[in-house]
């Protein structure tokens, strides 16, 4: 029985962009989706621009549609331009292979969704996605894998 | 100044999440999306399908793309249905014209944002939108325009 | 977990095609997608026809969006043209409303997958899907949903 | 008469799928197309990620495409980078310019049809659809032809 609720990622998207508004960051979207690659929560803060959905919801897939965190997802990226070239343009775009998507996976290891953040730098995005799924996600038993 | 908040946009769809609950419906998904079309929040229930968060979109961009609510675009499409064939590829299919598709009218009658509700009749979806609009966004002078 | 492995789906897809064959059929494609979506095992049996695999995936696709089986999406594409038209166009064609998309449930009845044949009729396509997943998922616990 | 029938097909992807677990590589995803580019049998195995359904299917896409294995097609990407987003793009995606897409030729050198594997590197996806092809296909008098 999976952990990833509606209500659960709910409470992530939220604490995503409290998390961004704490620490003074640019007005933040975020995106949980389940482990098929669906949206099950998103929030989109006041001040974000209008592409964040469609960014948030791609670096949560691309993680999933590749099975790495973003962070290791950039560093293919840099080494095989054109293969990611390719697979961004079979993705539709629901790529973006940078910080900030990060695999969610339960206490065995398996993925059971994913989270896509972007509105500040990639890496502050991702700190944020990280405390968020620290804070909600760790007492049911969820880790990030950031693709470090 | 709106008062379509990211913060009013989430209690908008856990509202309406709950209401389709309470009622007993099949499992919702809920979008709320500023004047400009853009989603602010979006919620889809444990168990709702994997196309819902599209069709609420839809449901939702579909209002705001022609300016009735979903129940007059229903009664357009069943009259016109040529020229809904085209505006719906115009659109992308971000134009779903059955009831569940509602505009948020601020008290003065300007159009800030839409819902759109999917997962069980269309019927039962708007029920829930203009019960969660009425619970939460009525205190802040905002009014549903479901197109009756 | 799930008992919709690989192995299974193989399985499936062998048994659908070899079904179609015995009973004299137009040459089958069958496609087995899990339940976020996604093809797992697919084969378009020699002379079945170029667009058979798209339209296979899309069967399966398509009762997985909607969360109905085939037949029942038949029945409400019927009353509600315009909606089903922007439904297929966000699902960017892959809902093929039409008998031989049909849910594959586990013995709790919770979603699982879904098979999609496409070849001959659609109603001798859901012949070879439903006898396929008898022989094959009926020792697993699992059960067809055509939408009767 | 092509002896690259949906029997072999199958054939073909189940053997590189049990290479790559005897091997001990990431889950892999195969497919096999026909000399019209059409997919005659697609696996994607227990915990392979979402998008390499696409990937496989690219891979093989891509070297008929071209009329070049995945070796080939990987240098000269290098080289012609411009050439190659252009070609992708034509492609919508599916010309995946790396190790692993496979020419299948007859005896006689003809092309009848193509493999892509992915899901490991590149290296190693490639050794498992040279490795089945072999098994499978040899018999058959069809070789690999994998751009070198």
């Amino acid at each position: 029985m999976t952990v990833l609720t509606c209500a659960v990622a709910l409470k992530l998207v939220e604490a995503i962009l409290a998390e961004g508004r704490a620490r003074g960051f640019a007005p933040l979207t975020a995106a949980v989706l389940d482990a098929g690659g669906h949206v099950v929560a998103l929030a989109r803060d006041d001040g974000s621009s209008l592409l964040r959905p469609q960014i948030a919801t791609g670096k949560a897939w691309g993680v999933l549609g590749m099975g790495f965190g973003g962070r290791e997802l950039a560093q293919r990226a840099a080494k095989m331009p054109a293969f990611f070239t390719a697979a961004i343009e079979l993705a539709d775009g629901k790529l973006v292979p940078v910080p900030g998507g990060v695999l969610i996976r339960d206490s065995q290891g398996h993925i059971v969704g994913a989270i896509g953040v972007t509105g500040d730098t990639s890496d502050n995005d991702e700190i944020c996605a990280v405390a968020a799924l620290a804070a909600i996600g760790g007492p049911l038993g969820l880790k990030p894998d950031t693709g470090v």
